[in-house]
């Protein structure tokens, strides 16, 4: 079945961005194959927030990639090349059921509280930057229950000092 | 110089501590020499909220090391083997002017801002532990400032999945 996996680069402290959406402080590491990670997913989850920083800071698209932005308020006229879903779990079984690729939950920690409650979340990889952003979006926003964590793989960035870490999801329960 | 180090067990998403200041999800793993660990110090602080938590766990006390406890209401007749302070920087600039081992900034995350902001930590050392904790006391509460730090190296620790980062701090500058 295709993995769901939250991948994102996150202040030691916890945060994924600033307190104003800032992620100057992300150094792309010249030693990331970033051309090997999108190869490996051909669909992308992003909450409505996230989805707003990345049309502000126009990419080079994501070719290839079925683009869902969960939201309850974009209209998806407004929305070209993206797929508007209001109910992130139920989109996310659907996915997973069908072929293909993996899928990026992209950001941010507002959508990954939302399907790590449902259970539909299967890796969290987290690219520590050497900061302390000291506030911003956190990584997960407060939730209840306890999550546990198996550390499957870690690799340290020497010219960046950026250590990146990937977790299976084992278990939950409450806090 | 002697240096502050803060040394603390993290959840991966930034706490020290559960919502109810538990801290049953850290597992101390066997690979860690903690006879060697203390041996690198000969003083303690912490703050008042860790300084109770400590008490209400009856530990083995902490024979050779001088304990500082910050807080402005404890009375020093009620609190014996420890000494109150009411200001942490005065008492830690006074410190590290003198000679001796190593400083642990035990906890917890306010003592350790108090520091952080004063610009009298020198190392960020956390023991990652494999899970979501969802909430409780973070490893930094909001600060405006952020801190660059500079990864000085990185141990696993296989048996429970711990990943020992130690950092030093190189500068700071608005947020």
């Amino acid at each position: 079945m295709r993995r769901v996996r939250y991948s994102v680069a996150m202040s030691l402290d916890g945060y994924i961005a600033g307190p104003n959406g800032e992620f100057d402080w992300i150094t792309p590491d010249p030693d990331v194959d970033f051309a090997a990670m999108f190869k490996a997913y051909d669909t992308l989850l992003m909450g409505r927030k996230t989805y707003e920083l990345t049309r502000t800071h126009k990419g080079p698209g994501m070719p290839g990639m079925s683009v869902y932005v969960i939201s309850r308020t974009l209209s998806p006229e407004d929305c070209p090349n993206v797929t508007i879903v209001r109910d992130p779990a139920p989109l996310v079984t659907e996915l997973k059921r069908q072929p293909g690729k993996e899928i990026w939950l992209f950001g941010g920690g507002d959508l990954f509280r939302s399907l790590l409650e449902a259970n539909l979340v299967d890796t969290v990889e987290v690219a520590i930057a050497p900061v302390l952003l000291g506030g911003g979006l956190p990584v997960l926003p407060e939730t209840s229950a306890r999550h546990t964590l198996k550390l499957a793989s870690h690799q340290l960035y020497p010219k960046t000092g950026t250590l990146g870490l990937s977790y299976d999801l084992v278990g939950s329960g409450a806090a």
